[in-house]
């Protein structure tokens, strides 16, 4: 155990003594170490509401303070039963029963805290008058526990599962300095007020709909406004290189994933529909003639979750030589996933989501000049949205060659070469063995936002699996028949979950380039009304998103609304502006306005645009 | 009957008697007229071949000349059968035997021909020795028939139900003169030419694949182009109006349609996702605390035919005052309609279809301002395809005003502001009283194409009916809620049929501004390839689509190539191209060549784009 995680496992202890002398009552569950902190799973005899909290982190500090002493015993099974039954602590009991009889406390793999070891000596530890069943380690004294601060109040069934009584979460962060703990509030707090469903909702940029259901956000003309912004900017950077966009349609046969392999490996993930409703019959008597006709079909559809199937058909659709590679097709689809419900989260996890997808079908000597492409366009992609990044190499597991398709030599050759070019690019990269697919090695780009979170974003995945499956070839100089080279990759990844992130990372005070309204026309009366309607109009012929605010409210709040909206700049209109005079110009979160022409002020928007700062 | 019907109908007669001269041992079936012409079901004792069709038409056109006179007689049904059953025809005597016990020989409303009258007395029509059992009316004399040829031999259950013995079907077609027969004639061979199912393969645009499924095409990047030309010119139309593109998933529950209506409607047309496949549990243990996570759903899923229940969510996402509407949503999705596969084909009736769909939220005193717009939007895109049109109106019947929603006032209203705005743009129209849904009435744009040939394209609906059901609401300057109306739009229709009928308009040679590649580069050899890799980015940079021929081929197969794949502008570049001499232009489909400055050039192409000449 790291020693930050002993502290949180060791204030996690405090917490359950402070809750023993309060309510005494109180049955304990388990009490694992999370990320920054711990919880406790506890039965009250009567629920306590979030505002319990403060009394229980108070004296849970207070007991921190008397810096008491952890003392572990180890004692036979059997004792400690004894011990936890006559203290009436049943949930321990249940336990150290289990413990006995199955040699472990879990009940899966991925529960968190397995109070086992041997099966006929347990640990416990005493703090004061507290005990508990524990592996430990734990502190010497609480003195060496960092401040922590309870922060949240769940529910939790009894060892996670239905049925089972429910319990009360009590979840607590931990830190080994206060300035740690301080920095780690300041950004929970500052994530809750960046929440994108909460400025979704208050900019108008996507709603949810109970009759179309979870998972499937319906954007705005607000929001559809910044899908397309951060589409054409990947459409701006990706066409110069060759990249060209293909359509392919949303339902397709599952014939298309068994061959791909998908159906065996995402079948949970599909949304499947079965071959009863797709039955068909020749039209109007006629006996079909025609082999398109002839289809009376029995087959099984799924709504795409992914486009590389799709694009293999297009490459196979003609033959190809060896002087048409780089053969490369974007496409901005929208893929669905049958996630579960519980498991959704406003635009970061979700069903349908529209990835800028871009398969290249390559010659092997061409692996290094593409992906160079590729990481080039994802640097300056990030680097646009002030996202600095940190590479995750997934190379092979070099002492199990044999797992690997595609042959040692190319496996050699395009590790060799990915690892080379993250050097030339001079990129933060960490290289994991082992950690790549059966199928090619790949890159995942792992971004840090403007609060310090890490999101996976950008990927390149080189594929030598495909092209077998599919079995594409092209015609090489000396007539031969080549097997081509896959390589998948996503920019942004997903525009849904990215714009999730991104509303997060600016707090919804996009830059200029971006913002779904660009300018907002304030006209000062209803006689200024058309004027800024006008003035809308030019702006528009430049290229310029702006809107009017044609209500009746006073100046003062229109800017108020305006400010409140995140739009980069306003233009107050009144009878000056009206009569010639220049702009009144005021800038999103600054309090002075200044005066422009219209000429210099739509350069200047403009260029702010076109060179998205 | 029309005399041509009359005169086609003869013609069939005079077939069939050919066909029992020339093969005695013939049963015969029916013998209708469909559009153009006529066809006779018979079976043969050897089933004949498209070339026997030769003899047999020359064989009736013989009997045409010899004038033979189309005699009818009336004779009590039991005679007739008898009359049937002693010459052999077993399928006539079914039928007499039908009209005798079920007082007609119609086996559904919808079949072509009916024998039927009063139940014991029949007639046949003698023309020389021939005689078929036939209602009538005939020509007199076999002069009268206008000029006729066959054309097709098909195959055809007996009576159109499967199961039933297989017939042969000949088509004919027949016209009243001899031109018209050949203006005809030319028309479908240059139909056949133009098929865009055969030039969509020649020039690359889209492909089917057999692990995809029928009827769900695929775009290569050509396509896509062609795709992407006709969305962003309807987009370059629609933004100054105030239309703005929304995003709405592809999946939705099923409730969403039931509360719309469709799902009752539109069962069999819909993919639908059953709800067994789409359970839930919460993540990780804990009891969900939000209600976004606390869906553990078992709801049908159904992939979206349609748009407009999707946009009424979002209009319905916040509180809509008098003042924000017209409210406007466009949307690009791709709808999914489960049609048999029997009635695909190529493009133009496909299971993939993405219209150009808007909705207009209005206030009811908005409607001719909102229908005037579209009418503008709708002109403005047809002319620029050079399709003339005529619209058909579609109105309630005036004698049952209950079977109608919203009230009579407004459908006065509405139905007079329909036809005053077709009368001020001087549309050609027709107005059908009766033929308007219960929900609002319509107007159908039918386009005629360069062939003649007639397509339904853009629509206006106007509609009492989803507000109702979806309870949207608009506040007026009273402060009093309000129904508001929706006008549901498509300009082009669905962008793929659309291609399919426009490939066939342009037979492939599209104007500048579509063409998928709007200039090809042809160096002389491969010393000039880089320039002309140069001259095209500098192409690009102007927005002009290019491709440059990297082949070895000799410089006049490359023009012959480039002519076949009807690129409009060919740039052949050699040694004095490249010392910066001016540049040798040919233009699609003219022999000469001649120069110009790359200035005067790109200006030239990029004006045709702009002005989508």
């Amino acid at each position: 155990m790291h020693p930050i995680e002993i502290q949180r496992h060791s204030a996690a202890h405090l917490v359950a003594a402070a809750v023993m002398e309060l309510y005494p009552e109180s049955l304990l569950g388990i009490g694992p170490v999370v990320e920054n902190g711990f919880f406790y799973d506890i039965e009250f005899g009567t629920p306590v509401s979030e505002a319990d909290l403060k009394a229980i982190e108070a004296r849970a500090q207070h007991l921190q303070k008397q810096d008491q002493k952890f003392i572990r015993e180890e004692l036979p099974i059997d004792e400690a039963i004894a011990l936890f039954s006559k203290m009436g602590q049943g949930y321990k009991v249940e336990l150290l029963q289990d413990l006995k009889t199955r040699g472990t406390t879990k009940m899966s793999a991925d529960e968190l805290q397995d109070v086992g070891g041997a099966v006929d000596q347990v640990s416990i530890y005493r703090t004061g008058d507290f005990v508990d069943l524990c592996r430990g380690p734990h502190v010497e004294h609480s003195r060496q526990i960092g401040p922590f601060t309870l922060n949240k109040l769940a529910g939790a069934y009894w060892r996670g599962k239905e049925g089972n009584p429910q319990l009360q979460r009590i979840y607590g962060v931990c830190f080994a300095t206060p300035k740690e703990l301080a920095d780690y509030l300041f950004m929970i707090e500052e994530a809750k007020k960046r929440d994108h469903r909460k400025i979704g909702r208050e900019l108008g940029l996507f709603v949810f709909s109970d009759l179309v259901g979870p998972g499937l956000p319906l954007f705005t003309h607000k929001g559809m406004r910044l899908r397309t912004a951060i589409q054409n900017f990947v459409r701006e950077l990706q066409e110069p290189l060759g990249y060209e966009e293909v359509w392919t349609p949303h339902l397709t046969r599952m014939d298309l994933y068994v061959v791909s392999g998908h159906a065996a490996k995402f079948t949970d993930d599909l949304f499947r529909i079965p071959s009863s409703s797709t039955h068909g019959t020749p039209a109007a008597g006629e006996v079909a003639a025609s082999k398109e006709n002839d289809e009376s079909e029995s087959a099984e559809y799924a709504v795409k979750p992914m486009n590389c199937p799709h694009h293999t058909q297009i490459y196979k659709s003609e033959t190809r030589s060896y002087r048409d590679l780089p053969f490369r097709t974007a496409d901005f689809s929208t893929l669905y996933r049958n996630e579960k419900p519980g498991q959704l989260q406003g635009l970061t996890r979700v069903r349908s989501l529209t990835q800028d997808d871009a398969h290249a079908f390559i010659r092997e000597d061409q692996i290094e000049n593409e992906v160079s492409l590729v990481l080039g366009l994802i640097k300056k992609i990030l680097d646009t949205f002030a996202l600095s990044f940190r590479v995750r190499l997934s190379l092979r597991d070099p002492l199990t060659p044999e797992k690997y398709l595609g042959g040692e030599a190319v496996w050699n050759k395009a590790e060799a070469v990915l690892e080379g070019l993250l050097k030339k690019f001079a990129l933060p990269f960490e290289a994991v063995r082992g950690e790549a697919a059966f199928y090619g090695p790949k890159m995942d780009f792992m971004a840090r936002d403007s609060l310090g979170r890490e999101w996976q974003l950008s990927t390149i995945q080189l594929d030598f699996n495909l092209p077998e499956r599919f079995d594409l070839k092209y015609v090489d100089a000396e007539g031969k028949e080549m097997r081509p080279v896959m390589i998948h990759r996503a920019l942004t990844g997903s525009v849904e979950r990215f714009l999730g992130i991104i509303i997060e990372h600016y707090a919804g005070a996009f830059p200029v380039w971006l913002a779904p309204v660009q300018v907002k026309i304030l006209p000062v009366a209803d006689r200024h009304q058309d004027f800024a309607v006008s003035l809308g109009t030019r702006l528009r012929g430049r290229g310029v998103r702006f809107e009017v605010d044609g209500s009746k409210e006073t100046v003062g709040k229109k800017i108020r609304n305006a400010e409140k909206e995140k739009v980069p700049y306003m233009l107050v209109v009144g009878d000056k502006e009206m009569d010639g005079g220049a702009l009144t110009v005021r800038r999103r979160g600054e309090p002075e306005q200044f005066t422009k022409s219209f000429a210099e002020f739509v350069e200047g928007v403009a260029a702010e645009i076109k060179e998205r700062t």
